[in-house]
């Protein structure tokens, strides 16, 4: 693979895991082109030093801290937390898939620079993960292949569904065919998510109930229309744990063996796609972690932590070590599924 | 309570379970009132001596067999799987919350009636939860008052959602208020459910995958509600082993450890008031059902099988003592806990 800017990981230790799940945030963003109000088209309004509130159609969206944009800030935590590399991927409201394909695509290329820079200023320890305009396919395909051979990327990370469309439908096929081409890894994050009109309470429930909520229905459409048996060599991974998934697998192998209708659909059992899945570890309950690595196996799950965002698994590797003992399942966790899942190369000149 | 018309158990063997979920559709169904045409009225057309099909605005909806609707049936069923008491609830397509208010009322007093009888005929072997027309609370308190206090029902069952408004939402409290008032039990079905159009195949993923997507988010909903803070008496169950709800809970739980303003909106931590809430057996997956047991706790599971549908648990006993060892524990899921939920007195003169 050629133009990759990082992929050498030493084995330092017991403590050197790769967090597949944290965002980037530019420190600005540019006009919208033509100076026209675009809706959706994010602005930045500075707090503090360090602070700085994303506004989109003049609402605030979120105010975050200069880790969200600084090298420098977020080496010193992963240091601190044992977090060897980070593969960047933008703040999943930067997707713009609302936004006119044209100006997104400007948008969408302009984070991606942005984390292109700090890979090459992270000097190992960063690897990207690109947004896309999936709004239209042809300019996502563009992307794709720029930030493959130009930017040097791991992959993309894309929505559990672009504008309501969940992404096993077939119209993505020519996306995750060349994801598969060119050895892309696919991260799924939840974006303006399925049930947000079945939540009682603040604003957080998006977050906090909806983002995986839709995880779990677009890990299920995956595996309802076929993704892995019609790509088999994608990697593509689902935040959250893959979310509501693990509850779902059970009733969904068993309307696999009542319905014909499913049987007639389905390539493979449910069960047995699950395993060619990946999922983070971001699921804040040892317990869950365990079930969510029996769904979809030792080998297919990786540490995700969601930061720099407040709402995030702190000690992702604590997480690991009370789950399991055995200390190749440990490996494979924090950091060996992770190398395969990213194609990162392991450096043997320690 | 007066005017119940079942509430003796006896117990014969370690085999008397309780199934709190299973349905009844009537044998047939009354005109639409004043011979109008009326959008969402069931009728029915037989198809065989022992089968006929629900046709819904012309469209068939489902293919049953007699058990729907014939006693002896049920309980040749029922002694053959150790079930000694089934609470009868509506087919949720007929809750008919869709259809104008007082058209509603007169198609679910016809189920309720139907219900009633088949009670009747049970000698003891069924109670009744009835349905309400929820698009009209006033209405429904009526009809409430009727079926416990002329019916003799155990309760009620009411859909995951009343024409998208979840069951936490506020204006359903003068319900809550009147069935913790009468000591109705009330058991919580997925109908219309959110995230139809996050699904990618046949039409059996509604049930599938978004009937469970729904009650977890009305678990979620009435624990973001405060309902049983509100309502501490109010025993209220939800279908399909709560949905996804076990895989949002600690997310739930991190998410009221990290935003103020969800530590403001619940009276309790979310799972302190999951332990308030009952939940079924119906997760087709004993470690699934371990991890459900675990969340709501030990005396909140109630067997749930969807008899007399295909998609069904066929021994939801064999489920139960592959999952626990303790024979009290086994007692309690499979009839103790359910004997509360339903207020069913035991026959100590065995």
């Amino acid at each position: 693979m050629t133009g990759r800017k990082t992929g050498l990981f030493r084995r330092a230790c017991a403590c050197c895991g790769i967090d597949v799940h944290c965002h980037v945030v530019p420190s600005h963003f540019p006009e919208p082109p033509g100076g026209r109000d675009i809706k959706g088209w994010p602005s930045m309004t500075p707090v503090t030093d360090c602070h700085a509130t994303v506004v989109i159609d003049t609402k605030p969206y979120r105010t975050i801290n200069d880790a969200c944009w600084a090298a420098e800030r977020r080496i010193a935590a992963m240091d601190a937390a044992g977090i060897q590399i980070q593969a960047l991927s933008p703040m999943p409201e930067l997707f713009g898939y609302w936004i006119e394909a044209e100006a997104a695509d400007g948008l969408v290329r302009h984070v991606n620079d942005v984390i292109a820079a700090m890979v090459e200023e992270g000097k190992g320890r960063f690897v990207g993960l690109a947004g896309l305009p999936l709004q239209d396919i042809d300019l996502s395909l563009k992307e794709l292949n720029r930030i493959m051979s130009e930017l040097g990327f791991a992959g993309i990370e894309i929505g559990s569904n672009i504008n309501g469309v969940p992404i096993g439908d077939p119209k993505f096929h020519p996306l995750f065919a060349e994801a598969e081409r060119l050895g892309a890894a696919v991260f799924v994050h939840a974006v303006r998510p399925a049930g947000m009109d079945r939540l009682v309470g603040p604003a957080p429930l998006q977050q906090v109930l909806a983002y995986p909520t839709d995880v779990g229905l677009a890990a299920a459409s995956v595996i309802t229309g076929n993704l892995l048996t019609k790509f088999p060599k994608l990697r593509i991974a689902f935040s959250h744990g893959g979310g509501t998934f693990a509850s779902l697998l059970p009733r969904l192998e068993q309307g696999y063996a009542t319905f014909p209708a499913l049987k007639e659909a389905l390539v493979e059992p449910p069960s047995v796609q699950a395993r060619r899945l990946y999922a983070d570890t971001l699921v804040f309950d040892t317990e869950t972690l365990r079930r969510v690595t029996e769904v979809f196996g030792p080998e297919r799950i990786l540490i995700g932590t969601d930061y720099p965002f407040n709402f995030r698994e702190a000690d992702p590797l604590a997480r690991i070590v009370e789950a399991f003992d055995a200390p190749d399942l440990r490996e494979r966790l924090s950091f060996a599924n992770a190398l395969e899942f990213l194609n990162i190369e392991e450096d043997a000149n320690d």
